[in-house]
């Protein structure tokens, strides 16, 4: 037996969660919602409408794009996105731990 | 914006969770699994096959069942069942508490 759970930030539908956070970790890393989206088995039309979703209901933009140019444009996650990221990050750092030690408080070990 | 979280209790999938605490709930205040079924807007076949699926994952029997007699027979919750829905609400409580907090402390009231 384990515990599971699913949490998100939601504002009239889901806002933000561990989808959209892995998917802004490795636009950071690649610079680029094309190779992000291919990384997590995820066409990039569905990756694009996810963010356009979620910048609608937090409030923000979470992605500037370059076009063109020598480098052949990209992604790049605002600062505001970043701020979020970090924010989340802990967040879920958080309440894993916590959600595993009520766990083993009310149902013993793991 | 708020906090949005689904937790279950997983042996090979979904083995306990809030649907079935509500469920077995009701059982225990109306002795009926079909009027249980009924207050949440559930199929007695649906409500059936989840109690079946659960005792399986969990490996207890959740409702004992008596047929016919004066009364018209009738469920009844095990005294596994009372164990279990003691520490899941309790467990329930303590999580919500958690998420609660640790989302204010990281995103301000929510």
């Amino acid at each position: 037996m384990k515990i599971v759970y699913k949490i998100w930030l939601d504002n009239k539908g889901k806002a933000f969660g561990e989808g959209p956070y892995e998917l802004l970790k490795r636009v950071q890393e690649t610079n680029s919602l094309h190779r992000a989206a291919h990384q997590m088995g995820m066409s990039y039309s569905k990756a694009w409408q996810l963010i356009r979703i979620m910048e609608e209901r937090l409030g923000f933009t979470l992605l500037s794009r370059k076009v063109g140019g020598v480098s052949g444009g990209g992604s790049r996650v605002t600062p505001e996105a970043m701020h979020l990221m970090k924010r989340y990050g802990q967040f879920e750092r958080d309440t894993g731990k916590a959600i595993e030690r009520i766990y083993r408080k009310h149902f013993g070990r793991p």
